[in-house]
């Protein structure tokens, strides 16, 4: 069970009730109930494909962390850290990973690069994903609490092989956002020729 | 007609009829017949929406002019012209457009950047493309050679609209190309945002 899990790798300094309650400080009692989804969903693919539970764990409690933050608290970390300024021409769908890392980082006082990487490009994905930043990007699309047209099928595929469930996911978003004609964010369509391309 | 037109304007060391015999040797009888109807479509689609046709021409003519070259004379170019390395990892249908219009530059003694740029982008769009860029990317796609699904429809648009044409091809290519599981060069994006995005 999730809640019998223990923190031992000292990768903050935080047990994970602690992580817990911080988070549930900062995020909507809906998306706190997503973002233990994600753990759920998170931990079983680290199982399952022999990654470190605790990372996947600490992964998807924080991917979210900065979900409810202001646009102008985004904009001051993307000026303050240097960052690409191009990320000033998108939104918090694309910042809360992109930037939120560097928040993270900072309050939560977290520098496992791999833990942050996955948070970073939860959303968007990226060519040559670590085994924990497809295990988090899957965990956030097929967690208990979806329920969109085509889960079941991401689901089971997630079963059986971590780089088919990346491209199932990265294809089915692609569709979505252009019906919706939503912006594609650069980074989706390196994830999309990595993973998606035959 | 287009048997008629002039060139006036001094772009290249050539009239038309021997632009026409410069391409015919270059390319496959099949290709010919294409390259001469985005020539028919490009001045139609000029003089509808006021644009220069002698430019939309030269434009039409010369942008398949690379398109039956070898792999290793690109990458030979890529690489004299120091273009973005990135290319390398591309293939004839990025590179007849993006690296061609390097070699059409020197073979053809054509420095018309107007021109040079829309058979540039005439196969990946880009955005904030030139009049010329939008009517050589749309000819390439609507002229009377071309018989596929949504064609029609495309052709309609084209009489209405370049951006709403542009929009409708860009899109209709991402979901051929998905379809298909093939690459997106990232500037068809750049496309998509810029003219697809409500």
């Amino acid at each position: 069970m999730t809640s019998e899990l223990i923190y031992h790798l000292n990768l903050l300094p935080y047990s994970r009730e602690e992580l817990l309650l911080i988070v549930k400080e900062k995020v909507s009692e809906k998306r706190f109930k997503h973002i233990l989804g994600v753990e759920k969903a998170s931990i079983k693919l680290a199982k399952a494909y022999g990654d470190s539970v605790e990372k996947a764990s600490i992964a998807a409690l924080l991917h979210d962390y900065c979900k409810e933050l202001s646009d102008e608290l985004f904009i001051e970390e993307i000026k303050k850290n240097k960052l690409d300024c191009d990320l000033l021409n998108w939104n918090n769908n694309i910042w809360h990973g992109m930037v939120g890392r560097y928040i993270i980082e900072n309050e939560i006082d977290l520098h496992d690069e791999s833990i942050l990487n996955a948070i970073e490009i939860h959303t968007t994905g990226a060519k040559k994903m670590s085994k924990l930043a497809k295990i988090l990007y899957i965990a956030d699309y097929i967690e208990e609490g979806r329920n969109f047209t085509g889960v079941k099928k991401a689901r089971e595929i997630a079963n059986k092989s971590l780089d088919e469930a990346v491209a199932y996911e990265t294809s089915h978003t692609l569709l979505h956002l252009m019906e919706q004609r939503l912006s594609i964010y650069p980074l989706t369509i390196q994830t999309y020729n990595y993973y998606c391309v035959k």
